[in-house]
Order: C-alpha cells, then structure tokens, then sequence
C-alpha cells in the first residue's frame, strides 16, 4: 500500500529523478552513512577495526520495513532513533561486541541532514548531465536560427524583429548562469553534517577532525569548518537556486506556448503519439512540455523560500526548522528534474515554421520599424518633423494595409533626403538581425568555454 | 516500487489523510465521477440508462495499474486520457455500444478538478471532528485552569501574571475561528467542477443545468452558477485557511516549546515510550508534538501561496496553473492532519507544574506587577514622583532579591499614602487572574455556541 | 526629505488607498485612538472626565514631526513609547494632572494594532466602492457580448467558441465571491486591539469590558472576546483575502493582454493621450492596466504569506511576528487598489472587435466543432467510425482550408446519417452561445443579489 | 506631502540604505543613465560629441518633480517616458540639435533596469562594509569566549556544553558563507541591461559592442553577453542572497533574545537611553535589536520569492513580471541594512554573564554528559548495563538534586571499572570545550582568509 499520491505526481518529476527520493533511498542512505561512520572510525582508531567490520557487514544487507519505521518515528521525532534501535538490534545477531560501536559519537541529525546530502549529490550528477544536454541542443538552434527573422515582442506587442536564434540565445545566456550557479550552490551545499549529539564531536576527543575528512571522502561530500545544525545557509542556496532555475526553463515554456498559438504559430513542441492530446477535442495538441515547465516554475519559488524561511532556528539545532528540508528538497529536485525533462525535449525537438514568422512580420506592413525610420529622419529633418511623418504613416500603413516603406516613397519631403534603397533597408530587418550576430557569438562562447 | 518519499513523510501527515490522498484515491474519485456522470446524465435523458449502467458496472470493478497511467499520462499531460481510454476499453467488452457514452460531454479538467474536490470533501470531514476533539480538549483546560497564575511573557520577557487557563483561551478563540473560516472555505470550495471541453456544456444542450445538479448531489458537491476552470479562487481560499490552520495551531507548538525549555518547565508534552527520545543523550526528552506543529506552520504559508499564485490563468483553461492543485492541496491537508493531530496530543495531555509556574513569577520578586503599582502610585503621588519610586525599587527588588512590596513598606512616602494591605494586593497576581475571568468566559461560550 | 520610493510607487497603488497609509495617517490614528480611549474610560469611570477633555483636546491638535519619532522608535522598538513621551509632555502644558490618565492601562501594541485597523477599516470602504463599481461594470459586459461569439481557449489552444459575455461572467463569477469573502475578512480582522500590559486588561478593574466596548464603537470597529495580540489569524485572512483579490483580477489582466496581441487583436484596453506609449517604438500601445494587474498578482501572494507564516508567535505578544503587519498590510491594500482600479478601467472602457474574433473562428475552419461532431456521429456509426472520420476532415480542413462542414457533406457515409442542416448546425457556433446563456443569468443574479 | 509610510519604515532599515532608494535617488540614477549613454555614444561616434556635451550640461542640473512624473508614469506604464519627455524638454534648451539624441537607440528598460542595478551596486558597498564589521566583531567574540561553557540546547532542550566562541562560531560561518555568496550574486547582478527597443541594439549598428562597454564601465557595472530585459534571473539571484542573509542573521536574533529570557539569563544586547523599554512596564528591557533580526528573517525569504516568481516572463520583455524588481529589491536591501545593523549592534555589544551560564549547567547536575559516561561505561560494561546505569543516574540527579558524578562514585559496578579522576572528567565540560577549538579555529581561519 502506497501512503501517497505517487506514481500520478509523474507529471511533476522523472523517473531518474524519483528513483533517488524513495522511502529505499533515504534508508539507504541512513544505512550508508552509518557503515561508511563506523569505517571512517576504525580508520581513525576510534572504534575497533572488527566493530566496523561487524556494521559493514550489517549494513550490507540490512532491511527493514519502512512503514514500521515510520510509525515509530513519528512516536520519537525522527527516523534516526528507530533506526538505530533496529541496526543495533542486527549488529547484535553478527557481533555483540560491535553494538556500542554503532552511530558512535553521532546523532539524529548528523545522519539525517548526511543521507539527505548524499540524496542531494546524486540527484545533482542527474541534473548536470540534463543541463549539458540542453545546454547543447539550445546552441545548436542558435546556430541554426541565428538570421531567421521573427517579430520581437515587447509587453506582448510586437517590436522590430529579431532572429529566433538571438531568442533562443537569451534561453542559453540563462541557462549558462544558472549551471554555473545551481552547480556552485550544490558542491557548497553537499557537505557533511557532523557534529555529535551538541554538535561538537566531543566523544571523538582529538580524532574529531580526522574522522570528519575521512567520513566526508568516503561519502564524496565536502568537509566543513565545523558542524552546521543550526546553520542551513547552504541548503537554503541550493533550493533557491533549483527554483531559480525551474523559473529561468519557466521562460522557454512561456515563449513557446505563445509561438504555439493558433494565431500566432510560429513555432510547435514536438509531436508524437499520444503526445499533448485533448480528452474532448480529437483536433487539439496542448504544449504539455511547456505546461511542466510553467507548473515547475510556478510552485518551486515558494517551495524554495520555506528552507529560507527557516534560518532562523533556535540554538543548536531548531525545533521545527530542518526535518522539512527531506521533502521540500525532495519537491525541488522533482521540479528541477521535471523541467530539465521537458526543456530538453523542447531544445531538441522544437520544429519552426519560419514562413509564419515572416507572415506575421510583414502582417504589420513595416511599422515595427519606425524607431529606426523615425531615428533617420530625425537626424535629416529634426525630431518633431520625424515623429509627424512616422506617426502618419504607421497609421496609414495598418489602416491601408500598405507597406510603410510604399508610402514613405511616395512622400517627397522624405525622398528629398532618403533614397529609396536606404528605405528598404530601413524597413527590413537587415540592421536587426546583423545586430543579433554578436550577442549570438557571446552566448555562444559562453557556453562553450563553461562546458568544453 | 514506490517511486516517492512515502511512508517516511509520516512527520508531516496522520494514516487518516494520507489514506485519502493516494494514488488509489485518485482514480477512485475518478472513477466515481464518471459513474455518477453516466448516472446523471442518464436520469436526465442525455444516454441511455443501459449505458449508464454497463458504465457503473465497469467502474465498479475497474482496476489499473498506476504506474503505467503515469507514464502514458506525463506523455498526455493530463491523467484523463489515459484513464478515458482504459475505461472504455472496459467498457467496450461489457456493452460496446456504452463506450460513446463514457465521459460524454466532459473534459479532462472537470474529472481532474472534480476528483480532487472529492477528496478534499472527505480530508474536511477528517479535519473538523479533530478540530472539534481539540477544541474540547482546550476548552477543558481553559476551565481547569483558569485561575492558576503563570508569567505573562511579551516579547520574551516577563510580564504581569496571567492565568495559565487565559493562556489556552487564547489558543482556543485562534481554534474557533479558524475552525469556522475552514469549514467556510472548504465547503465553499468543494464545488463540482463540469464545463466539458470548453467551460460551456454545449454538448448537454438544454440538460446542462439538470445533470449539473443530479452530479453535483451524488458527488456531495456544491452547484456552481458555471464551470470554474479558470476562476480558483474557492481553491486557493481553501489552501489559505488551511495554511492559517497549520500557523494558528504552530503558536501552541512555540509556546509549549518555549513553556517546556528546562529553565522554564511549567509545561510539558505528554509523555510515553520511545516519545521524544534522542538518539545520543539518554536523558533527553524532546517535545516532538510542538515540533510537528512548528514544521507546518513553517511549510503551510508558503505552499498555500502557490495556489493563490496561479489565478492570474491563460482564458477558459490555464497553462500550468492548474495541475499543481492536486500535490498542493495534499501537501496542505497532510499539514493540517498533522498539525491538529499534535495539537490534540498536547491540549488532552499536556502537564502542568503549578508550582514551577509560581516560582518563576516569584523569582521576579514582584517587578512585574510594576505597571500596577505605578498607575496607583501615579494617582497619590504624581507620575514623576511614581516613575521614580517604581523604578528604585525594581531595581532594588532584583538586586537585593527582595520583595517589591516589602521594599515599598519600607518607604514612608508610600506608606503615607497606601497601606500594606493595599501594597500587598497589588504586589500579587489577583487583579489579573480576576481580570482574566471573562475573557476565558467569553471565548468559551464562543466556541460552545459554535459547537454545542 | 522622503526617505522611501514614494511617488515613484505610483505603479503600485492609487491615490485614494496610499492617502491613508502614510506617516500622517498612521500618527493620526495613533493619535485618535488615544484620545477615544479617554473618552471611553472617562466615561466608564475608570479616568476623570477632565483628564478625557484635557487628553482630547491635546489630541486634537497634537503634530510631531515624523522623522523623529521614527528615529526614537527604532531605538526604542515600537513607535508608541516615543509617541506617548510627546503626546504626555504635550498634555502636561494643558492638565498636568491628565498626564496620568494618558494611555492609561494599555499598552504599545493596543495603539500599533488598532490604529492599523483603523487604517484597514477605511481602505476596505475604498476596494468596497472600487469592487462594486468594477462589478457593475462587468455585469453591463456580460449582458451586451452574451452572444457574441470567441473562440475559447484551453491550454492557450483554440477549442468550440463560447461568447464574450459569457468569458466575463467567468471574471465576474469571481469577483462576485472575492467580494463577499474580502467584507467577510475586513470585517472580522477591523476588531479592536486592547488587552493592556500582559493582555488582561487588569489596570481596569471591573471596567474592562465596558471600556473595550465603548471603545471599540468610538473607532468603528469589533468587540473581541479577548485581547488577541498573539493570535493574529485575523490579519492573516485578510491579507491573504487582498493577495485572492489581486490574484483573480490578474486573471482579467492575462486574459486581456492576450486578446491584445497583434496576431488575435479581439480586445483593447481603454486608450488615452499618453497611455501605454513606447520610449522606443511610436507606434506601440502597451497593455498597461493588464500590466498593473499582473505586477500584483504576482506579488501579492506572497506577501501575503508573510502574514500567516507569522502566526506561531511566542507567548502573549510575539517578538518580531507582529511589527510586519503595517507595511505588509499596506503593501497590500496598494496593490488590491491599484488592482481594482486597473480592473475598472478595464471592465468600463473594455473595447471588442466582434469581427475580428468571428474572423479568428473561421480561420480554424471549423474543427473546433469536432467535439460536437464527433458526438453526433459516433451515435450513428460507432466510436470508430467517428474518430476516424472527424480526425481526417480536421487534417484536410486546415490543409485544404476548407469548412469541416463542406468536407462532410462530400462524404457519403456521413451524408447518410446527417443532413445538410444538421452539420451546418453541428459546426456552428449555436449550440456553445446557447449553452452560455443560463450561465450568464446565474452568474448575473448572483451578483445583483448580493449587490441590489 | 509623503504618499507612503516612510518615516515609520525606520525599523526595518537604516538612513544609509534608505537615502540610496528615494524618489530622488530613482530619479538621479535615471538621469546618470541617459549622461553616461550620450557620452559612451559620443565617445564611439553614434552621436555627435557635441550633443553629449548639452545632454551632460542639462543632465547635471535636471530635476523634476517626482508627484508630476509619477502621475504620468501610472499612465505611461513606465517612467522612462515622462521623464524622457522632460528631459527632451530640458535638452531643447539649451541645444535644440541634440534633443534628437537624448535616449538615442534605448529603450524603457534599458533604463530602469540600469537605473536599479546602480542602486543595488551602491547598496552592496554599504553591505560589504557592514558585514566586514560585524564579521571582525563576531570572530572577536569566537576568540574573548572560546573557552567559556554554555548549555549546548537542541530541540530546545539541554545537551552536552559547548562554549559561548563556538556558539558565536556558528553564527560567523553562516556570515563568512552569506558574505560571499551576496558578494558574488551583487557583483554578477550589476550588469548593465542595453538593448533598445527590441534588445537587438540595431540602431548601435556595428558601434553597439564598443557603446555597451563604454556604458558599462561609466556607470561601474558589468558587461552582458547580450540584453536581458527577459532573463532577469541574476536579479533573482541577488534576491535570494539577500533573503537568505537576513535568515542567517536571523539565527542570531533567535539565540540571543532566547540567551535574554528572564528565566536562561545568559546573555543581553547592549542597552542604553530608550532603548528596548515598554510603554506600560517601567522594569522591562526588550530584545529589540533580535526584533529587528526575527522581523527582517520572517518577511525576506517571502519577498525574494517574488523575483524568482517573475522569471517564467514573455518574449523578448515580459508583462508585468519586471516592474515589481524595484520595488522589491528595495525592500530587500531595506531588510538586509537593517538587519546588519542590528546584528553589528549585538556582535559588537553582546553582553555575557558566563556565572548565569556555569549555574544553568549545573542545575542539571551533570545528565547533560551522560552521553560520555554511557558511552565509556558500554565500553567497559557493555551497552545495557550501561544503559541502566546512566537512566538512573540520571533520574535521581534530578529528584535527588546531586551530581551524577557523585552518585555514580557511590556505585561499586561502576568504581570498579573507573576511577574517581576519569568520572570528573566525564561530568565536566572539559572534553566538550577542547572539541570546540578546532572547530573555532577553522571558522576564524575561513574569515580571516576572505578577510584579511
């Protein structure tokens, strides 16, 4: 019997992702700890090497029923105690001797906030292949689409156009700080937690700091400058930055379900069997992929800023302030995890319809292009004369449905200063999408210098 | 395989809620909705009551894996689809000509929406026979104690007395209130959700407004004036009280916590094997009631913000704001299950130690009856004259450990105008515990009219 | 000197709400405050008559220079203490013997938390008259576009038309209960704050509930059972009432920046002389009300969660969990102003193109109807037969940019089950304009019940 | 005439962060934006040198007043235009010729995201300097009390000493951490936001890189691989840092306003004239610099949600997802100055009773190290005897108010396996405050190092 609503939050994660947050793996992560703790010691000479022996092989094979388990720690407060209590009980079978060696020194949360960690470091490996990967497909479509024009919208109205590869380039300028940041954020956050039962490892008495590195290189987690209950900056910073990220993929589902639009379609998810179909509309596909990734983008900022809203705990280790981090950060990674899934699905798969890109530029018969228009004559004609003519003839232009470069043609104080070529350079896209090359170069080599 | 942090999240839920808010209950209510809606329609003439019936046949029996519909449905992008399909395909071997009748005129939102409004419905029922439980349980106290004299404590510091009965009164008008503002929103909230494929019902004709009150009833929901796909409101009220719930009961769990500190000790959880141990230190008991109450009012606000967060939805149907109601609203009555499962351990078994309570108000050697003193003081003597005679002997009284009242027998100027016996009434706690009486008749009646 | 980004807020509020959350405001209610709670324990015995007058009429006239009292009050940490040294010293050149009587019996959180309600109580009178005009507003629309025809939009993709009016109603729909529910929180949270040193009102004898009474009346607000300085569930619901709001006129702002866009053009916004300009782009007109509208909606929520993530606050008056509430709940009340007021704008200077939707509707040749289609013949020739049928004419329909109708009528196994009147009928807008109509009424009687 | 609580906001910031977010410092910021741009245009030849000269001259004495231009701002949707309008005015002037140049080739954004970021890059100055000093006072205090025993508390409850250096250790990891982490989000959000109207820069023509420099280095911002008017998750980014600062000194407002309860007595924020005191009880003194701290750390981490709310924003500019970056990182860095300033209050003046600090860890009669005497009893005896022995040790410590190092003297099991020397040792804080001073060390170190 599952206790929650599970397979059905799919839409919320992806299998690689959960695999990593099951009730399995906390516990083995919890055993991990432990084994890898009573190893670290012996190492150490802290216990002795037959009682790490004894854990080891223990832990090895240890099981235990994780719904007894957690009724007994709801009882006690947290997983640790009952799950000493049955490691203990197991040691016992194999080496009775070994049982005082068990979480020697350690306590609850040492091996709560590690496993979590561990948990943590293995879901950031999954996400920094994801971001490679998408980080990739996204500079390729830069490259492809760096002089395809397509209108620039600004406030959800049109602009003059820009290309669709400077558009996505803007995805890849993001995309390229928030790998570096999330990646940052993680490696700080994946520390050990260490400190025994106040925090100060006092029953290690001078092995203290020689057990914390080797347990911290056994675990492949950072060693701190000292033990951290009550100081979760780190995991604060890393959840920020899973919902910053969530946030900055957000964009790209944004953009496309609006280039998705019927009236607008310019650019579509891609498509297959079963893919975004409709329980009551055999005609529509829904952009599923951008729908998770504005789901992730919409809950994973409040859910980040809990772990924020909860620095301020109370002495040593707060009452109240850290057992959320198990499923809060559980939640991120789901997000994160989900998000980088249907990104990539989109940065490789995302098909363009260009003609409709054009269309719709030429649907607004040049007027997108009076900054520039208007610019020139103002230097020919001054400013209030360049804003009379370009505010005719944007009028007349939608109304007649007349190219604004036409009409300016045939008005004889504009061709007194401006040839007809300057013209229809003015009102193409030309200047716009020369403009785009350099920005596109940049992000470009940004991403290519952070990821060789 | 659970895929999910399952059993282990029994931190932050009760088996009660979490039995309703499973993968199984899921499609269960989805399952229920579409019987009813065969059964709806049926009884206002839209299909055949021979398909309605093959169709409640089906589903009473119908099974499905749910891992496999999660992977089709994160294809889909909704869990509909591939429900629909596995329906009629049962459909389909018990009355193939039932099959065009499944989910007629509906659409994915209205079974998702509705589904959750079923569970929802059904996690109130739990919610309000435990805030019923704790609010007699407070009003207990409130009687038990309503006399027993504690330190009033303002921003941590002491206070005049209250009494400790007072203190819960407190507690208990938070309860009454809350109680009645989530009964309020949850009923209003628990809506049938039926619009079809585009909010409209067009496809039900001039039954629509029939079959929307026959479903409505079966499902024990509420009838809306019309489908609500893009107008959440009633949810996000929902998840707000909700949230409200989980701080309000979060200011029981701070100040038992804060009551139960080993330098204060007049309070205390109930205690009980295994309850509250540590893993390292033998002697430790920890109030893990409060901490449960401060981890969701800790996490509750923050949740509850993404529903309010996801109004501002794209048209008949949003992008993305929607989904994300289903893990929300679990996560908020896992919460609030949580929440007011402790705060029933703690208001039916929370200990007292009177005489702790007095000496702590002893201790302060009668400075906080200041205010009092002062006032009186203020009237005979001027209030510089007081200010000054008020702040000489607090200081004294701490310094010297001595009685604020024996140091003012000892001031003629004061004796000149008040007696020892007028000195020793206002050196004692009787005008606040007097004072204290009806407040706590007040908010007693209130929560007794309420529920009687 | 102006200390803040005050007029340059102007995005954010409007006149009418930020007159009654300034410097001025907050000391004017202080002030009256003080002066009610004179009169009010003058009149219940507890002060002198004289020492009530000497106390109003210094009120009555009493300035202070803002800057400071606020550079005592960060010292001192609350704004009270400063306040009342000078409202005293202000007294005592009127009635040294009143000086006694000033803030008699009350204390620094009597005075913040009321005459913060008193500013609440007011800006509810404000959104009250924005919320009724705003509906009206919208049930004019409902009734004048009930029957013109727009396509529908699910996940930002085109489904069976509905009407315009009936779209509003949606708007409307939620309004209608934003607005009960919003009177419902003001009103309960404008209740008076009066508890006095430690909550009990104990200065006051016997008088207590007289006075808090009589005092209450004086400010317009509510009697509370107790004195609820740790319990501020009332605050919470009103802020998150305020953030409900913003989020549900977010929804009109979304909705209408969409219909804005060039490539649907169904709806504009009010214009004016400078509204919505470009510094740019001369010809662009911005969708500047929907863009207030959803700068809130995208704020409020959270904000408002710092109100009830708050609640567990310690003891009888809470440290750091209260002094939030000023500019929060003035956060707040900005932004449902600037909210409302956006919204009116919208809601009465709305303008349409019922062309341009029609013509919207036509560019999908029809397969919008295929729900309807689909139906209909499924009834006649099978599930499969049916999907098979209406998934290749929507194909040619958009390919072959021909009606659906026209392409059913050319294929006989459907002309054998279907007339020509009925497929026309099936693949026109009636059956959805019809469905919208009981909806409407529903929705339009609600409101004018609740608001005759 | 101020439209906005501004004076009274004093406590939640200071007067050097405030002076930097005025209606005026907005204003300055705008108008150094649009000096710098004509010199950096000037200077790469897009405009007249000339020109530059006028718009320089009118910029260095332009003012306007902020109520007109914010009236018209409420209408324009941004200020850029208004203001623009102005200063074209101005400009007019004193060189008609160069009015046509003023905002030459920028847009809206361009300046009020410049504007912003210049606004941020002075108040991370102010910040560094705060934090610099409260880092030098808090390792100060890590070396005066490295060796001086406190309670260790979890939960809330006593554990095992730990010294008060550590303790403050605690509190200067999370700032060496916190100083870092905003050092590097401020510096990588002050970057310049160039893109004209649709962030191409095309009016620049090939000049657009040379100006971006140019402009960037004037005005002390970084250079942008491209514009970002859409991908603002840098600004995000600083949010969250800033957030997260104020939880992390938070923390330190938590333990010491706990330190200061009456009935702990352990340490006190500094005091002087005013400060802390109660408006109706002449003995209290309140923990208003922790007020401060809890205020700021309940009310951050929600606010800078709202950034990271906003990334998910359209096309090439967003609706109504980048107007709130003002006022909420204003709000931010209000919290944040305000919070160092009151951390830097207590770090600098904390005030110590190490005798209150020995007393509360003897009235514990040593159950407080039963963790080291169980542990060293299994050793000797084997974990269930041990077991025993320490539960009643422990028991009767308490009930009997004698030292469990005396009782377990009194116990021949006991005595025979440890001498009278080692059980000392045991139930003294000894082997806790040796174990502290590597860990103080290393954090000292970490300081330093980032310090020097």
């Amino acid at each position: 019997m599952v206790y929650t609503v599970d397979a059905l939050n799919s839409f919320f994660s992806t299998p690689a992702i959960r695999s990593l947050w099951t009730d399995a793996a906390v516990i083995d992560a919890m055993i991990r700890f432990e084994s890898a703790l009573a190893a670290s010691q012996a190492e150490c000479g802290v216990i002795p090497a037959s009682a790490a022996d004894a854990i080891a092989r223990t832990c090895s094979t240890f099981t235990i029923d994780p719904h007894q388990l957690a009724a007994e720690a709801r009882n006690a407060g947290t997983l640790a105690i009952p799950l000493m209590k049955a490691l203990k009980a197991a040691v016992q079978k194999v080496d009775p001797a070994a049982v005082a060696c068990v979480h020697f020194g350690s306590t609850s949360q040492d091996i709560s906030d590690t496993a979590l960690l561990c948990q943590a470091r293995a879901s950031m490996d999954v996400l920094e292949r994801d971001l490679r990967r998408l980080g990739d497909a996204l500079a390729s479509q830069v490259d492809r689409y760096r002089t395809t024009p397509v209108l620039g919208r600004t406030l959800l109205q049109p602009a003059a156009p820009v290309s669709f590869g400077w558009k996505v380039a803007g995805w890849l300028d993001a995309v390229t700080r928030c790998s570096a940041a999330l990646k940052a954020a993680g490696d700080e956050a994946c520390t050990l937690q260490f400190g025994g039962a106040n925090g100060t490892l006092a029953m290690h008495g001078d092995a203290a700091g020689a057990v914390t590195q080797a347990l911290a290189k056994r675990l492949g987690l950072r060693t701190p400058a000292m033990s951290w209950h009550g100081a979760r900056d780190r995991i604060a910073r890393l959840g920020s930055e899973l919902a910053i990220l969530c946030g900055a993929l957000g964009k790209i589902g944004r953009d496309v379900s609006l280039l998705m639009q019927f009236e607008v379609a310019e650019a579509f998810e891609p498509t297959g069997e079963g893919r975004g179909g409709s329980s009551a509309m055999p005609h529509k596909r829904n952009p599923v992929s951008s729908m998770y990734l504005l789901d992730a983008a919409n809950r994973a900022p409040m859910v980040a800023a809990i772990l924020t809203g909860e620095l301020a705990s109370e002495h040593e280790r707060g009452l109240g302030s850290w057992p959320n981090a198990l499923p809060v950060l559980a939640d991120l990674f789901d997000l994160a995890g989900s998000s980088l899934s249907a990104a990539v699905d989109i940065g490789e798969g995302l098909r363009i319809d260009a003609e409709a890109m054009q269309a719709n530029i030429d649907r607004l018969y040049g007027v997108v292009y009076s900054e520039g228009i208007s610019l020139t004559l103002s230097g020919k004609l001054g400013p209030a004369a360049a804003a009379r003519i370009v505010g005719q003839v944007c009028e007349q232009a939608i109304q007649q449905r007349t190219p604004v470069a036409d009409l300016l043609k045939a008005m004889p104080d504009v061709t007194a200063v401006l040839d007809d070529a300057t013209l229809d350079r003015l009102a193409s896209p030309a200047a716009q999408i020369a403009a785009c090359q350099p920005m596109c170069d940049a992000v470009l080599r940004q991403w290519r210098l952070a990821h060789p």
